[in-house]
Formats: C-alpha cells, structure tokens, sequence
C-alpha cells in the first residue's frame, strides 16, 4: 500500500533532498508540492520545486504556489545558510519548463484533502507552517480528515538555531505553527534534536556523490555548499540534516525515537517567539499533541538515505 | 461613475442593514458578498447573507464564503447582543435559496482583485479582517491594487465594547486586523467614536419602519432587537449603529470628520488585546496608515439611510 | 482633624504646585516628602524637593530619597516638557541647604506605616510607583494599614501623553503599577481626563502671579515653562495641570467626579504599555479597585490653588 | 585571604545545604545572611535560617528579612518539593531563639555593599532574584561595587523544572532576574544543566551521612527528604543538588565548565516567562554578561561537600 502524501516546502538545499528521496520511494504517491516562501522568498522556492521536479523526472507532478509571506510576522529568509538562490551548489544556469498551477496552494490544499477519503492524505511540511494554517482557518474540517501532519521544526534540548530559542521553520511563522499545534491533527515533529544528530559528515556526502547518478550528484552538490554555515558555526565535522528526517520517518519509523507530549509554540516572547516549549517532563498537565522525536540512528538515515538516491535519474 | 465594492461581512443586524444601504445605491456596484465568521458562526453568517441578498432582491449577486475561524485566537462571538441567529428580530421561519459559491471567498478575492484594472476595487469591511489578512499573506501583491478599504472597526476615546480597551470586529481577529494595518493600503476607519455618535433614538427607527417597504421594516426590525443589550448596557436613549456608517461614508464622506493618523494593533497585550492605538497627538513619529474618522453629523446619517432604504422591495 | 500624609514625589513643576499647595493646608499634616526618579532624574528630584521646601520655609520636613530608577523599564524622563532641571522657570541660582535623610525612602514608608495606627496614613503619589511597589514587595501588610493613596496617573478617553496609550507617570514604571494596582489599597486616581480639565489659562496664572508672595510667583513662573510644551502640542489656551489635583481632591473631593471602577495595568503590550484598563462599563466582571475620577470644577480648583497658596511665604 | 560573602537565601534543604558548606570553609567569610520569600513563604525561610545557623553553631552571624514576595509575579512556591515547611526531614520541634535584624535585608545590602571597599563583597543568591533586583533600584551605584554576582538558576540544554522552559528560581521572580541579568554586574550561574549533573546517590548521601556530625546527619535528612519528588518524576537513581553548587564554585572553581554568554530572561512569554534565554552559539551578537556553567566533576563536588561539613559541629 503506497501512502498519498503533499509535500508543502521552501527549497532550500535540504528541501530538495527530502523531495529526491520521497520521489525515490515507492512506498509513497507524491500528489502534489506546494512550494511556499521560507529559507528564500516564493519567487526562489516555486523556482526551485520545478528545478528539483525535473531533475528527478517528474514534471507531471502538480506545483502549486503557496503563501507568499508568513502571517503576523515581518518575513526572516535564511540566504546566508543557502545562498541567494535557496539551492547554492548546483549548476543554475537552466530554466525549468514545467507550469506552475493557477489554483492557489491553499485552495488546492482544501479541497483535495475534501475530496479524498478521510485519513487518507499525509502532509509533510518542510517550511514556515502558513499554508496549514490558512487552510485550517478556512477550513477547519480538514483537521480531521488528515491522516497525520509530519513536520521538520522546533527544538528542545538543542535549542535553537535562527535565535537562542527559535528553530528557523517555527520562528518564520509562530503565529502559524500555533494554529497547527493547536489543530488537533496528529503531528510528527522532526526537530533539531534529531537533526543534529544526522551530520552530514564527509565520508556520508561522499557515497552519496559516488552513486554516481543526476540526482544524488546534486544532493550531495547541494548539501556540500549549504553545510558551509553550520560547519562554521558549530564546529563539528558535519552539518545537521533537516527536511529530509521527515521522510525517513514515513519510509523507517524505527529510525527514530522520541516521545509522545505536549508542545507548545511561544508566540509573545520577547527573547523566545517561536519556541517549541516541550512539556518533556509531563509538569503541565496538557495532553500531547505530538510525537516529538529527539534521537536517530543517523547510520540508518545515511543508508537509507543513499540507497533510495541512487534510483532516481 | 459607480464605484465597484466587495463586501467582507458577518451578519449580524447592522451588516445587514449597511447590505442594504449598499443594494440601494446607485453609486455603489456591488460585485459580490464573502460571509465571514464574526459576530456569529460562519454556518450563520453565510446563512443571513442569504437571507438578506433575498429580501433586497438581489439573488443575483454572487455570495462566497470567507473564513471559518480567526487566524490564532479562540473563536469569540457575540450572540449576547445579536442573538443566536445573528439576525433575530425578523421572521426567520423561511429559508433562503440562493447559491453559495463554491470557491472560496479568499480566492475570489484575490483573483478578482488581480483580474480589475488597478485602483478599481473598494473592499468593506463590516466583520473581522481574517478574509484580507490571508489573501494578503497569500498574495501581498492585491496591496496596491485595491483602491481603499473602508472598515468599520476600532475606538478610540470610545475605547472598547467587548473588552475595556478593545472593539468587537478588531478583537475578534487582533492578528488580522494587525496585517491589514500594516499592509500599506488606503484605510478609511468607521470606529465606535462615530458609531457611538449614530444613535438609534425611536423617532429614527420609527421613520425607518413608517417607509413601509419590506427591507425598511426588516431593518428597523432588526435593529430594535439588538439594540437591546446596548439600551441596558449605556443606559442610552438609543444604541449605536455601527457597519451602515461604512456605506454612509462612501456615499456621503462629508457627513464624517476624524484626521489621517498612525493606528497600531495590539496584539501582545494581557488586558488590552485588539485596542487600534490611535497615535491622534502624533507623538510616535509614525506616518499615518488611515483615516480615522471620529465624528458625524447623525441626523444626516439617518436621513441617508432612510431615503435609501425606501427605495428598496 | 489633620489628615496625615506622605508626599512621594518627582519635582517636576507641577510636583512642586502640589507641595505647595499640601504645606498651605491646614487640614493636611505633611509627615515626610520621598523624593524619587521620574520627570528628571533623582538627583534633581531630590535638589528639586530641597528647594521646594525651603521656599515654603518648610525646612523642617524631613527628606527621603526614593528608587533612582524604575523596576524593569528602561528609564523615561521627561525633560522636553519640564527643562533639564525639572524646575525650569523660576531662579535656580541658589543652592538649597536642607539635609536628606540617610534611612531610604522605602524603609521609612515600611516603618512609618507600620509605626502609626492602622489608617492613619494618606499616601500621596505624584510621580512613578516605583517606592510604593518596592514597599509592598518588601511588606505587603503595609497594604491593610494604609488609609489611602491618592495618585496622580493614567488616563482613559483623553488616553495618553507619553506614547498613544500611555500617561507618563505609569508608563514611566508599568511593573510598579501593576503592584500597587493588585494591592487591595483604596485608591483615588486622578488621570489625565481631570487633568486636561484644569487648564492653566493666562488668567488663572495671572491670578496666582498676582497673589504677590513668593511660592505663587513662583508657582506661575514653573507653570509658564512648563505649559509651552501642551500649548504647542495641543493648541489649547492653556495647558493640563496635573499633580495639584491630588491635594486639591484631599481639601475638596466634590469638585472632582468620577466612577468606582477596575483599573487594570498594561504591561505586556507592544503598543500599548503603561496603560490604565479602565472597565468603565463594567465589562469584565472585575470588582472596581480604585475610584477613577474623570472631571472637575476647574474654576473651583484654580481659586482653592490660588487662595491657598496666598497664605504661603 | 578570605573572600566576603552574603547570602540571600530561601531555605530550603539544599539551601541548608550551601549555608552549612560556606559555614563549613576558611575560604569564606560569611557577613550576612538574608532569607527571602521563595521555596516557602518567607515566614519559614526566616525561621528555617535561624536553624541553620543555630545548628551550625553560627547564630552570630547576622540575619535580615528579605523581600515577602516577587515583585510583579503571582507568588509561587514549592512546598510539592520542599514540604510544608521547607526543612522537611529533620527534626523540626525545636524553636530557634537567635535574632533577626530590624532593619530589612534589602537596606542592609545596600549599606554595606556602599560601606566595604569596593569589589570586597561577592553575593551569593540561593532563591528569587527579588532583594538585589530592589536593591538595584534604590542603589544602581551598587552594581560596580560588588565583585561577583554567583547564583544558582536557570537552565538551558535541561530547560526548565517548574515549567517546561524555567527553571524555579528564575520563575519565581522574573522581573526581578530581568533587572539582575541586565545590571551590568559579573555573574556567574550555576543551572540545572550542572545541578543535574550532581546527583544525590546513595552512596554520596551515605558517605555524608556517615561523617557521624550533627550538620552532615542533618543535611543527609533533609536531601533524603526533597529528593523524593525528583526521584520520581525523572526516575533517576539520585535527585539534582542545587544551591551548594554556587558555594562549591567559589571553593573550586575548577569542579565547573561552561562558557562567557549572553543570557536574556523572558518576562513577556506565554509559555516560558522565566526562561534563561542563553545564547551558547553567539547568534544575537549580544556581549556576554555571564559565566554559564554547564558541567561539574560531580564526584570531586560531592567529596568537597562531604570533607567540608564533617568539620561542623
């Protein structure tokens, strides 16, 4: 049984690898991408959807282009991890042919997850949580007809990479990822607890580069170049791997671990909007709301990582 | 030249009566109704729009829906002043026929703004701004190509009616209400300090039912019901009528005097949440977004109203 | 029967009328003046209330030095309106020879209040609430054992003079505010909606400069420096006079008029800090704190200041 | 040379603790002690001091009263922790005769910080931040005369106790570790990062009690008493130790590392008021206002405290 997912995502480097690997998995019917503005403004990420959709051959996917700024919040994009283009480290000198649909992503959004069976439909959402949270103002009857909501944001023991406090994806948009963690749809968080542990180390990018194939070629172009910024940073042998977590988790759930709890997103800080406040210690009294993964066999990741890449063009 | 209108509402008695000053002016080309949540369920409000588009006669008019919910905050309504329904007061034992137009309102919105010549839509405003605050988010570009936005929301020195500082349309949405203030578009504000000023006295709702027509006793109607809780509440002769003055204004601006100012939202607030703070001394150093209209010579308000809706089935 | 009264205040012009105008009462014994940070900072406050006293001849109440800064806030002054000494206007070329206490001011609030008999004790507050939050922090029995405090602060339909939403004394320390407001303290607030009541006519200063004694010349020499800032902000005749109606409220209540209401303080707000809630319509449910008085015989103020301060050296 | 220091502290069994350790060391020379409202109301930290001392055969060492409440903060305490008298485990029947001094703790501070030389009196703060943040605002000047803030709060990596994200001392008054953080004072923090890192096994707790002394039987009561709470809510095989860490840091600094970094209280947040927001990746680009402590060499702590108390009575 293959599982029908959207994928809703700010390509950026790592948006890319997640969209290659979901592309590369049998186990999962890509329905449509929505590309939304994040890491890059929309102009770049809509750009980059169809760029990444032909690299992997498949131009008849549905694009479809989603918010074009975040909600409440004054827009942070994140160039100076991913370049001025969003997916830095691979030949750009081409133009993607593929169209873009006129429907918005959000109206397309709504009505395919009406018109499916309930639960039937999984959303990944690689970036800024806006187009969810749009839809779940329009429609909040959406919230239970999803089948679960698998995200790459938030932070707890690691904290946060944009500020002290804040992961990027989360802090783009607080106002939206509180509308979506208070929606009541079953989420899966991809946090940086997990992706930090899933450096991309040099000999990792290396198998990748050695199969040898387009598409794993670019991958490991791209994450060569966006990796620049956290080798710097941290300091550490590799760079963390974000977007693609949340497919991983889709195809090998056992690779991860993490538990069961209550989050909450801080949206009227003055040092911590945008926090994913974890009630790891259950000192609340909220019901979860989300399976909040904090630990990965980042070995399996690679691997699985790897091998999927090489069936692609 | 008739001027072109979309109208955003939540009726709600006053909505409908300011759907009727609309419907009965020439001046006015009213392109289509979106039926928000606001002082009732969007199930209600979608409902009443009906209702009145049919007792006007005006079936023809398109009727979209807008947003089900406010984008972060808790839902809050106000069946206290406009009863269940929203338009108690009138016989509602019959049910509407007239079609609801399947996309959604925000999308009509955009795509119609983006279809008319450039400065060629007004939008009103008679309920919360979620419908505007997520097409601009969707698609800031509508921004520059709206002409005006004419609101009824805010106080200043009347302050709030739902809470000490706050009035009901801005509360309802604070987050909303802040994206559209800082949109940059052409606002013209119709707050409690000149709704306050609007009284209902009986001889004006007495004229209003004397004109004898369907839509004039439906108002009038309608208005001695939710006029009610305000009666109690101020201990007035009269209550205030709110969203007609947002029509008044476009037909007759010389009836209303306020001053271009800065208004900002609070949305950060523990007790004064939703307050539109009006920078009136200009001690901010902030470059006005709106017209803030304070004043209005009410016997030539009601006189409008009135005549207008005479000429209505 | 006197009535007896601790001064704590932030000498400012207006401060200084209101000393006056305490020392030429008989109802009223003057127990101590607290001298803290507020229109200027308190190293001028505290020179400021040393000269005061000596131009009354009163060198023989003693001096306190309260907090030097506010709570949490960054400090405000406000120099623009009251010169770079906070005393602009009259001769400033003489040094004041008084001592200041070396107790703190807040040591010797606690003690004192807790010294006398339970009620016995007005406090008047005619700057920042930073001294009284401190000694209720310090000790909230003092709460049950103080008569009153009588304060000049806040506003409601007049709202604010510092920012949009804010008067500048609460502004000036919100935090502090918040504590003395929370306190369970009978409070009798005179805001700027009294004190945009009073204006300083060119007659009414006349009158005063007339009454020939020192302190009323130099009362009206304060009070022409000080009101060019208002006159040119509002383009009024006169300008607000502010912390003389607290004593004036103690010799002569009926000519003020107010309501039993809740105040709530604004200390979270991005816009709106430093703002007095008022539930003047008693939407909130909240039991009334303090009685808000919002209007004045002005001409009844200006003869009680004048005549009084006729009796003065 | 002996090092000056004043304790401000809310015993408390751990505070207990680090008073009989800085008690217990020739390194030290003890000036004050001043208890505050914190892990119970400040009637029984008062008391719980006088035993402490009593115990220690130390009652000539000065005690003052502290703040009886956090400043703008509903007060909290942790009695689910501490027990209802927050000495809980030992034998509490007797009463202690040693006096507390008139004069307030927080006026005491002042004046002898201001009497000593300057950078001659380190502080030590076991409980709310409340006494120095109001000292801070009586007396800035304080600031540049103490040579060391050290004081047991926050969290970063481990995140919060009370709530998800604050830790209890911090929480307990954070307007008041707003002021504290922002003073411009050397500070060093000891967290839950290097708390739970000195885990109360058995064996350590054993080994103190086995010193046979009456102060190391008492503390060995009184951590077996507070660490049921941790034992069970973590399900670790020892409960955190926290105050003594600051007095073990002054000792030997060497058992600690961590790093010179900003850390910004939240005061406004809706889910994590009372955070350490602690910037460990230099991404604000906020200078470093404090040495952060994140690990200890818990054995190395454990054989200080225990070598130290068996040389009290």
């Amino acid at each position: 049984m293959t599982r029908k997912i959207i994928i809703d995502t700010d390509p950026g480097q790592d948006d890319a690898v997640a969209i290659f690997l979901a592309l590369a998995s049998s186990e999962l019917d890509v329905q449509a991408i929505i590309a939304v503005a994040g890491n890059v403004p929309r102009s770049h990420t809509v750009e980059n959807a169809r760029r990444v959709l032909e690299l992997a051959g498949r131009a008849d996917i549905p694009l479809y282009a989603g918010a074009e700024r975040p909600l409440q919040k004054t827009q942070t994009t994140a160039e100076h991890v991913h370049g001025p283009t969003g997916l830095d480290g691979i030949d750009m000198s081409w133009s993607p042919s593929m169209p873009v649909q006129e429907q918005s992503g959000v109206e397309y959004l709504i009505q395919s997850v009406r018109a499916a069976e309930p639960q039937d439909i999984t959303l990944v959402m690689l970036g800024p949580l806006t187009d969810l949270a749009i839809a779940l103002t329009l429609a909040p009857d959406i919230a239970s007809r999803l089948r679960e909501v698998v995200l790459m944001g938030g932070a707890w023991s690691e904290l946060g990479n944009i500020t002290p406090a804040a992961e990027f994806n989360i802090y783009a948009d607080p106002q939206a990822a509180d509308i979506v963690f208070n929606a009541g749809i079953p989420l899966v968080v991809l946090p940086l607890d997990v992706t930090h542990k899933c450096l991309g180390l040099p000999e990792r990018l290396k198998a990748l580069r050695d199969n040898g194939n387009r598409c794993s070629v670019a991958a490991a172009d791209m994450l060569s170049y966006s990796e620049r910024f956290d080798l710097d940073k941290y300091g550490w042998k590799g760079a963390p791997l974000h977007d693609p977590c949340t497919i991983a988790w889709l195809l090998q759930p056992e690779i991860f671990s993490g538990r069961s709890v209550h989050v909450g997103i801080e949206t009227a800080g003055v040092l911590s909007t945008g926090m994913t406040v974890v009630d790891w210690w259950s000192v609340t009294g909220r019901a979860p709301n989300a399976l909040f993964l904090t630990d990965a066999d980042s070995d399996a990741f690679y691997t699985l990582l790897t091998t999927r890449l090489a069936t692609l063009p």
